[in-house]
């Protein structure tokens, strides 16, 4: 980023947001220029500690709820809820900087534009006065790579999970979540705010607004999924001396599910996708044939009857990889979720503001799931999307242009004063 | 096993053998009748500080030697070389009780009645006297799923694999060899005994002996094997929004691989035998598409030119996983080996007692490989099989019958008394 001689005061707030952007991205950074910032680390401790001092020093009051979610309250009218606006810092191991960091320095920075317009408001007249509170979120545990499941810290808030199932969780050193959270002293005694309203900004995680030439993505629903933890039963024997024909090789059933979870995909061009990401083998010794092995399979799609029929092959392949490998395969645990909108007169909202700020922009789904996929069911939410060069994810070569990043925070910026001015109210 | 009123001397020998056998296999017991008993683990030490003790409390030496591997030394003439007689005791996790432990046990009941039968023969003049010593030996990690590689203690001994890089060698936990050598007490200051001949007896891992009725298995050779590492490399994703098309999935390319290998085997039915026995991927998170996945793949035959065929389809067969699954593949390390006799003189030796003591017998060749294998390039080495039933091995279900284990002892008891006696010196 070069600075030139004189900034404009927009120029001036976008600077400082990729200022601080940058300082961000230091937190836990790979050699790759990408990130490793799981759940309650230490280097997801030291980005959340610079985030609190970032919004004490602009008056926010900094405080974290009992599963972690960390809290930046902006209150001007006392005893109202709060506009709700955040993601997650957290990230996957070796993962790009965008991701959930984008969407939650983005919040702040709106949430400091917000309270400077309200000053300004408040002294000369202009601006819209809030009727609303503003709270700044970074969700606990989004990614899941070290506590699952992944969206902890909102299906927490959101009362989808117990809390005291998600403090319990461990990882695989067996510490718990709430042993993770006191290490870093960042676990509270309160349930969070209350919530009139959500939004959320992320990086687009595909390409099709980068395809489009499109800045601002108004997701008005979310991908349909099934996902699913298989385990394959098989029985140990000695890789070299048995009989093939005796074996009951899990590997072998394993990853007969993997190639027919791509070739359900293929049967489907563009329309469903598949995946395995998980998936671990026992006993893992190079001279036993494995005895078992557990992965999770999701199938997704925009389309549901595309995605039950890919369902439905699935499990027609599962009974014949049974046969041709000689394993039991159980379905130990399965969650799925519909084609699920996000409210119209969000997604309504969010289009007339970026009409107004001349920002180039069409309605998008979202494939991944976020946390505000959880907050949506709670109160209504607006999800915002910004292009993703090549729609890299989950990699260090994640890449979002400075002059999307910086559309995308003027984007949210608008669209939480006018939830906050109460837009969408009564 | 029930205990006849009156029994002969045999009966006893081979009653105190199978209740030796029992205490043996309590140590690392697991709850389906195996046992878990990894290279330097508490379980394996407690088992070989009892070996000690029954071989102390029969007037042998023990001693541990630079690696590990725990010696019994019967001097019967000073200063002269030994008959190295023995197996291995560690096993594979949740593995059966017989395997290596049997031979080991196998050999230290042959030694006492050599010893016993010398003793008489000082005495009577009955007997053959000897013109070597005996040495029992529990090699040090012949299964190399705790520390790779396998068959550890007899590389070093044999001089094929350097003690420094031996003992360097750590488990998933870090802890290197020389450590956990060291934390039982079991590292010694000394090179082992001089040999000037083996010999091992063990379970078969296969079921031609049982179908065919042998009680004896005469080792002639070993299969021909070749044995990859492969890396599978690809570039994480986010799992659900990332096109199809656009991916690369080194899961995909790893499990299409261990598809292949079984597909290759299947072309050479009863011929080559291939397994994939351990698989690990990278970042193995739920929500990112695997960037690299590290597997084991070997291919074994009895007849090297199938071998070599079979070998030519799998490097086919990367290439064209390469271009399928969008990865590079890797061939990080190999390692590979040809039909290896056993030296013909030791195998006719074999033969003669077994049909001096009535015993079916008849030669096989050794699929896995075993501690005799290192030996048998050292000195002549003589290996025999007894029956295993279905040939079920590294896994709890893994079974010997009594009456072709006492016969087994008996047999190696014939074997090592003629070895000593110099029946193949000069």
């Amino acid at each position: 980023m070069t600075t030139p001689a004189i900034l404009s005061g927009a120029d001036v707030s976008d600077a400082c947001f990729l200022a601080d952007f940058q300082t961000m991205s230091s937190f836990g950074a790979t050699g790759r220029g990408g990130v490793d910032r799981q759940a309650a680390t230490t280097a997801d401790g030291e980005q959340r500690r610079w985030l609190a001092s970032l919004l004490a020093a602009r008056g926010f009051d900094v405080r974290y709820d009992r599963i972690g979610n960390q809290w930046g309250l902006l209150e001007a009218v006392p005893g109202a809820p709060y506009v709700v606006v955040g993601s997650h810092m957290d990230s996957q191991p070796t993962a790009g900087k965008f991701d959930g960091a984008y969407g939650v320095l983005a919040a702040a920075h709106a949430a400091f534009r917000i309270a400077e317009r309200w000053k300004v408001c408040a002294g000369r007249g202009t601006g819209r006065p809030p009727v609303l509170n503003v709270a700044v979120v970074n969700w606990f545990n989004e990614e899941g790579s070290r506590f699952k499941p992944s969206m902890m810290g909102s299906s927490v808030y959101t009362g989808k999970l117990a809390l005291e199932d998600a403090l319990a969780v461990q990882d695989a050193a067996g510490v718990s979540v709430g042993e993770a959270l006191d290490a870093l002293g960042m676990r509270g005694d309160w349930d969070g705010p209350d919530a009139a309203f959500c939004a959320e900004i992320h990086v687009e995680q595909g390409r099709s607004m980068e395809r489009d030439g499109i800045t601002i993505g108004l997701v008005h629903s979310n991908w349909a999924a099934n996902k699913y933890e298989f385990v394959v039963h098989g029985e140990q024997a000695h890789t070299g001396s048995a009989v093939i024909a005796d074996r009951h090789d899990a590997l072998l059933g394993a990853s007969m599910l993997v190639v027919a979870a791509r070739e359900i995909a293929d049967a489907f061009p563009g329309v469903v996708h598949t995946s395995v990401g998980q998936l671990s083998v026992y006993p893992n010794s190079p001279v036993v044939v494995p005895s078992r092995v557990e992965l999770l399979l999701d199938l997704r799609s925009a389309d549901e009857y595309a995605l039950a029929a890919a369902d439905a092959l699935l499990h027609e392949r599962v009974a014949s990889i049974e046969t041709a490998a000689s394993v039991r395969i159980e379905r130990r645990t399965s969650h799925s979720w519909p084609v699920m909108p996000y409210q119209p007169e969000g997604v309504e909202l969010a289009a007339k503001a970026a009409a107004d700020l001349g920002l180039v922009h069409k309605p998008v789904m979202t494939i991944a799931g976020h946390d505000s996929t959880n907050m949506k069911d709670l109160v209504p939410t607006v999800m915002l999307f910004v292009p993703s060069v090549e729609g890299i994810s989950h990699n260090e070569a994640e890449y979002t242009k400075d002059e999307d990043l910086v559309a995308g925070v003027a984007m949210l910026t608008e669209v939480v004063e006018r939830l906050a001015a109460g837009d969408l109210e009564g």
